[in-house]
């Protein structure tokens, strides 16, 4: 193994873990967007508030946020990018998101998104999430368009 | 050493690089705010694009930032979080940013920062930027002013 593929492993690992949070995205399962994240997680949500600490916190948001969500949901991520060591990871992507909202129309959204993760008990756990989008600062308006 | 303070020396490394970050932006110090970030940085910024790439983008971004910031930079971390491993970490941190505009106003800007770090031959780097505010999803006008 080369010094460029030491963490190959632990890579993998990561980008299966986050292909499956996705997909539980996608299928809208509570249970699965809330499996990975330690117990102390500490989350930088796209909208207030400023920070969410830990899962029973997490779990409300999405319990929240996905009545919003009444159709399919369709999200894919543009260049996810996995740094892994030994027992710290994290990620970065760009992620598309499309919805149908209760009026019928389609709203697509481009976000930027880092998570990082820690070997607790041999198991990857997130202990951090940020989703953000950058706002125009002349206008203080979120873009939400803006695509890589 | 106990499991739980197994990687301090690295965490204590990348509380440094941090402050020591913090004190290049006080001091405008442009050569001091590019000289942890690797060739390939990858950074969501607060305000558009959706992401910058490569050192040289990232430079120019401060180049552009600081005529802006006419006073001094009041910048202070909060609830400063680091996860070290061996050779990679990350941070995150509520950043208070007051500033004075050419008006002579004080503008406060409450920040959340999430920073990837990778030791590249030996040295601490930062690899990836993540900076945001929130935004009002039913106005879609960023928050700023958030307090955790």
């Amino acid at each position: 193994m080369t010094i460029g593929n030491r963490h190959a492993v632990e890579e993998a690992e990561i980008r299966a873990l986050v292909e499956e949070w996705v997909q539980s995205l996608r299928d809208k399962d509570l249970r699965g967007l809330t499996a990975p994240q330690s117990s102390d997680v500490v989350v930088f949500d796209v909208k207030p508030p400023i920070r969410l600490q830990g899962k029973e916190a997490y779990t409300k948001m999405w319990e929240d946020c996905l009545p919003y969500m009444p159709g399919p949901i369709d999200y894919e991520l543009r260049d996810l990018t996995v740094v892994a060591g030994d027992d710290v990871a994290f990620c970065h992507s760009i992620n598309r998101m499309r919805v149908k909202t209760h009026s019928g129309d389609t709203r697509e959204t481009w976000l930027r998104a880092t998570v990082g993760f820690r070997k607790i008990d041999g198991e990857w756990r997130i202990v951090h999430e940020h989703v953000s989008v950058p706002f125009n600062p002349m206008t203080s308006q979120a873009v939400l368009d803006l695509k890589p």
